[in-house]
């Protein structure tokens, strides 16, 4: 392994001299900005070994380094070793920024990026810092002569997403968008993020892992819109269904030449943090550019009256099947056989049980005692350990079916647990509760209410440093914008629509981590002084482990949540429960 | 008055004429953006007959408008009828911005300022609002010739505040702002802000109504400061101890040219917020101009232990005083003879009979019944009621001692109250408790903590549109920045040192108005997860009215505080108390 990465770098610097540059730089994204990447974008894991989700590699003629941040410090260290490549650990005081790296190892003539992966905002940034030290050179996906053995880009099935799930239909949301455009004086609108695409036109793909989308590009004008796909994706019916919403088909690689070749007096409207740089400097040619926040985010997350039924359905059936799940892993674990690998696969195949699933929304964490404190574990055949009736079992999951995505932490005692574990698990149930039970008036921002979460632990100096909250699509992306409920400023306010979680949590490295989610969807609380309140409804439909709970801990008003909570689960679950699965439902239900 | 009125407009309109301006603007701001002006800078009062403390009047060749905010609308509307000056209500969705206005009355050769009121920020965006319609011309007081009774320039006696009470001489404050110049790379700081002059210099001073500051500015460089005040102002004494630190005196009228015969290589820095634009101008020719927040502020923003000590002291002298009205004011009320006005005298008394007792530190607020909605109500001989057994009066007051300054306020219940004002009274109690009681990291900014204020009100569907807490200057302004606890972001965090109002309200138009508001220090809480943690030390020592309180309403841990913040008060102030009035404040701290 570590041979082949110090080959593929050597590979690197010889375009690097051929082309005089003293530095490359490689991200971990594709060309649509996209959370998640296609095994064809995996560049930089190809180049550096290095596996995380998220970092950046760096090449110069006589050093490499990966920035990656504290969630990857380790894992990047065993996997970069014996590589030549360094490890910048982002977010440390003594760990310089990777523009500040590249002027203190000038002279060089030029920098290279891949114009077709970097952002446009981030590549502009890059140029602005390295003004009058070096050029930002910017190349077109350069791999193809490097990387032989590259993954063919994706071509799952594309589907046209029914109505009957969708509500609202291609025609009324691109009505919308181009209502948004006039309001902006643009002509022309370009989306790149693959989610944004999926809603807009109503079609959903497998193209990345566990996300229900298809590589493309959309670009909106006011009497026409243009889809850029893979010709050979577009049969019959979905080419009919484009063509009848005024939708025309042209080849992935068309659209620079589409933008380029505009008319430099309209106006093209794009998010530059979510557009290439390659296809910015193309659409440049052609337009006016005008960077604007994408009008499709604030549409997509406010759901309509279909989609919060489908929604609701969908949690119905992952409640049935995660109590299924938890009645089985009560009898399973004494008995000694099960580990964090074999129950997600038990997990799998009771959610695969259910009606319009889809699969699974993202890679299931199922950390057993210490474990659950790595906050983004994902159990290996390396890590795998197996189930005691004793301490917390950390279970982050989640589903796509057809009418919506499902997203749902339990931390479940195995058997008898510690004090402090019983308080860390009732702090964290408490701040859950006081964010579930939250009303705020119309325009509140999701970091004005992020404190509710973490007050309980606050007090008793323990924090987490990930959100509170992430929006989740519908039958789409498990995290999506624009809105979110954490510490940082976020300007966006949490509207009547939208779909979030509700995911405090604390994590003891070698002990334990505790994480309590449920989906919640804002909706109307009624009117009062000022105007309109909102408040949370609370979507996710399974009972919450009630044997670490230390009651003395709650409110009289969170622990009637909690009870009223189970009684909803109780309500709503029991039909499609046979008599063992009710009685134990009844049971993990019960009123404390 | 209305004559009054016309004829200063028409005076106004013969100085546009001359000067072809279309439009003259003018703020209700001084010189130096301070929040509470002198007389002599009352110029938008005295063009308009508005007395309320915001409002910007603009004159047309025929028109005259004056904009002003919510808290004003009724009284703005008496005091302009007959005027010819029309209202404008400023945050309606149909009022038009001034920019917006002026742009609609165009063609017009030229838009009139009074540079010297105006800060550069507002007249440079009111310049880019109006390019390409109109000029901005900028007049430096213009007013001397139009307005023959102007009130005098503020010349009150200057006094060295002693560093028995500064904690730090100015020599430190000097040598620590030197520091962040250096930092910026900036060679001199050009300081407007009163109070910033007042805590860098140590000095006091009665210029301006209730703030204890001196109308002046200050110039800092390394080697040297400039102190720029009315010659006649400074004594010997004063004279020597500035000389000793470094500072010399220059007449207040010769900064704008000691300003523009700068070297244009070095870099002055200054707040363009802070800054007015007639100084900005001068600056701009003698010197590189950086645009950077007041380095001051956030340093006079952070308490010594010296002001640390000072304000807990400050706080038992006005709690002695409080306790001694408030036991008067139970056994006068019911006698029949008070009045708002009246009590506020009381109070004033109760004050003065303090050590170290300075004046007010603003002007009180005695709402009775339905006044108490009034958010900024100043009883006058006109509104003035008597105070019947019942119901609720809203005080806020607070005093100026030559060891810190005080902002109280209390919501007391004068005998029998409804329902609906016990229950609102709790909540806003619920509220202040909750923030009382935060505990939080390093780095919190105020709009995290806001909503635990709010909560209690918002999931009854009401709220207040005031800020929930505002810093509070070391016997300076009642109202100081940086930071703040608002729904706004703000993007200061709470920091050790820090002294910030917590006061959560509720106001019913014609039926009553509810506040309770002490001061709290934001003090360490110890180490943590991640770092360190800061909680609030509550410094107002005063007993919150308990016979509101519906206890069902409150948590266990919110009485527990209440019964503790009490406890508190009666050990600190019962000391300073004869044996009645010990006894009065036994029962009101009694444990509910």
């Amino acid at each position: 392994m570590e041979q082949n990465i110090r080959q593929r770098i050597d590979s690197l610097r010889a375009f690097m001299a051929s082309h005089k540059l003293g530095a490359f730089i490689i991200p971990s994204s594709d060309p649509h900005q996209s959370e998640y990447v296609a095994p064809y974008w995996e560049t930089r894991k190809w180049l550096s070994g290095f596996t995380g989700s998220a970092g950046t590699l760096v090449v110069t003629t006589h050093e490499a380094g990966l920035w990656t941040d504290s969630r990857y410090f380790l894992q990047a260290a065993e996997q970069l070793e014996g590589s030549g490549i360094d490890l910048y650990k982002d977010g440390l005081p003594e760990t310089p920024d990777i523009a500040s790296f590249l002027k203190s190892r000038m002279p060089m003539e030029a920098v290279g990026i891949d114009g077709s992966v970097f952002s446009a905002s981030a590549a502009l940034q890059l140029k602005k810092r390295l003004e009058g030290d070096a050029e930002v050179r910017c190349f077109d996906n350069p791999w193809e002569p490097l990387w032989s053995d590259r993954p063919p880009m994706p071509q799952s099935d594309i589907i046209i997403y029914p109505l009957q799930y969708a509500g609202t239909s291609c025609a009324d949301k691109l009505a919308a968008i181009r209502q948004t455009m006039q309001q902006n004086g643009a002509d022309r609108l370009l989306v790149s993020s693959l989610d944004e695409i999926a809603w807009t036109l109503n079609i959903r793909a497998n193209d990345v892992h566990c996300n229900p989308v298809a590589v493309s590009y959309l670009i909106v004008e006011h009497e026409a819109a243009h889809f850029f796909v893979a010709p050979q994706r577009v049969g019959n019916e979905l080419g009919a269904y484009l063509a009848e919403n005024g939708v025309s088909v042209h080849p992935y690689d068309a659209v620079s030449a589409f933008l380029s070749n505009g008319d430099r007096k309209q106006v093209l409207q794009t998010e530059l943090g979510k557009t290439n740089f390659a296809l910015y400097l193309a659409a440049c040619q052609g337009a006016t550019v005008a960077d604007r926040p994408s009008p499709v985010a604030p549409l997509k997350a406010v759901r309509n009256a279909t989609e919060q039924a489908g929604i609701r359905n969908a949690m119905q059936r992952d409640g049935v099947a995660l109590v299924r799940f938890l009645k089985w892993l009560e009898e399973a674990v004494p008995a000694g056989k099960e580990t964090e690998l074999s129950i997600d696969r038990k997990l799998h195949e009771c959610r695969a049980a259910q009606p319009l699933y889809m699969g699974e929304s993202f890679d299931t964490i199922a950390g057993y005692g210490a474990h659950g404190a790595i906050v983004h574990y994902e159990a290996t055949p390396e890590t795998n350990v197996p189930l005691r009736p004793e301490g917390f079992l950390l279970l982050d999951s989640g589903a796509q079916y057809l009418d919506g995505t499902t997203d749902i932490t339990r931390t479940i005692a195995l058997g008898p647990l510690t004090d402090e574990e019983k308080t860390d698990y009732t702090l964290i149930l408490k701040g859950h509760i006081d964010l579930a039970m939250a009303v705020f008036p119309e325009g509140t921002r999701g970091a004005q209410l992020d404190v509710l979460a973490r007050m309980p632990i606050w007090k008793r100096h323990m924090n987490f440093l990930h959100g509170t909250g992430h929006g989740v699509g519908h039958f789409l992306n498990v995290h999506e914008g624009p809105q979110s409920i954490r510490m940082n400023e976020n300007p966006i306010p949490l509207q009547a629509g939208m779909v979030t979680s509700n995911e405090p949590g604390v994590y003891k490295a070698g002990s334990h981590g505790i994480r309590t989610e449920n989906l919640v969807l804002t909706v109307p609380a009624g009117e009062g002084m000022f105007g309109r309140y909102l408040k949370f409804e609370t979507l996710t439909l399974c009972p919450i482990c009630t044997k670490g709970i230390v009651k003395e801990l709650l409110t009289q008003e969170e622990t009637d949540w909690l009870n009223n909570y189970h009684r909803i689960v109780c309500e709503k679950l029991s039909p499609s429960l046979n008599k063992d699965e009710q009685q134990w439902l009844a049971e993990a239900c019960k009123a404390i």
